[in-house]
């Protein structure tokens, strides 16, 4: 009979970091991941329907925290600042616990590398917009406003967690993601770009 | 010896929208595709390196005209309108040319039913938006503003044309894609969202 296993869902995870390193995604299988965990292909699955999911566990939770943090968020905001608002709290869980930091790094290195993970990924993105768009519509903003919110602070997201990826300073998501929310909204702001000066005439 | 066959890519686009939905995509072969065609499979690969490239020819030619745009724009708009004026050519295409405008609706729709060719879409997607960044940074945008400037406007140029392939006025495409470009703007604006009326205390 399968019994509880303490942090079954961690262990497995870390061992998929390792795995889809070495020997890689596609090579190996639901047993060797479970085996590496320390647990048997039978608690796998009592976790996750497949290989695939393993580095998307919690998805379903942080599309209710963002849900819940746009129907709270005040009045006053603009449809980005909404968005902002409630994805700065996934930000915050990896400012504030070093391991989920390394874990999320991992993770993030680990989906880029592989096709199907990335679709996976890209998936999960398309569901996560929807949501926050169908949040946005329930405080009275239309379409397409809700949509274009949606996606440009998803896009504001990306753009701030791959600095924050990069960055050797290791400076916090959150400041990552608020600098490049505040840039969204500069860019499409009247502006003068400059340009080279041209060569002056001999 | 191969010759020179008149319209062979519009026809060998023809046969693939025909073919991608009866018998679909997945089991259609090359051979296939250049009868229906007229053509013969030699011809085919003149121009295609496989059959998942028949629907993205002359993507290379939206990137260089895009780039173009881009560098010709003029000094004082913003970062985001100088995309939106170099993606409105894009638009026109299908505004000035009705058998341009069914072909667009129908690839676009063959593109959607199908998880190969939506992957292949995406690709050339991130190949336009990061065409469209480095021209930016030419004019003097710096990172992360040109990215995000890049991806904004192809967001607001997908939501105006997913709205001119739903609209059943078949209003112009550059005025659904201006139309997703202003409102972009305007929803990172602070603003007051409507919401519903609180119920009254009896």
């Amino acid at each position: 009979m399968a019994r509880w296993e303490p942090n079954a869902v961690d262990r497995l995870q870390e061992a998929a970091l390792e795995l889809y390193r070495d020997p890689g995604y596609d090579k190996v299988t639901v047993a060797q991941l479970a085996a590496r965990a320390g647990l048997t292909r039978r608690t796998f699955f009592r976790y996750f329907t497949d290989k695939r999911e393993v580095l998307f566990f919690g998805a379903d939770r942080v599309e209710a925290l963002v849900r819940d943090g746009i129907h709270a968020a005040p009045d006053g905001l603009s449809p980005l600042e909404v968005v902002a608002s409630s994805l700065a709290v996934i930000a915050r869980f990896s400012d504030e616990d070093r391991d989920h930091a390394a874990y999320v790094r991992a993770r993030h290195a680990a989906i880029q590398a592989n096709a199907e993970l990335r679709e996976r990924d890209l998936a999960k993105h398309a569901s996560l917009a929807a949501v926050i768009a169908e949040a946005l519509r329930g405080r009275g903003i239309a379409e397409p406003a809700a949509t274009l919110a949606a996606e440009a602070g998803l896009l504001g997201f990306r753009v701030g967690f791959e600095r924050w990826v990069a960055d050797p300073k290791r400076k916090k998501m959150e400041a990552h993601v608020g600098e490049a929310m505040r840039c969204l909204g500069s860019v499409v702001q009247p502006t003068t770009p400059r340009r080279p000066a041209r060569p002056r005439r001999a």
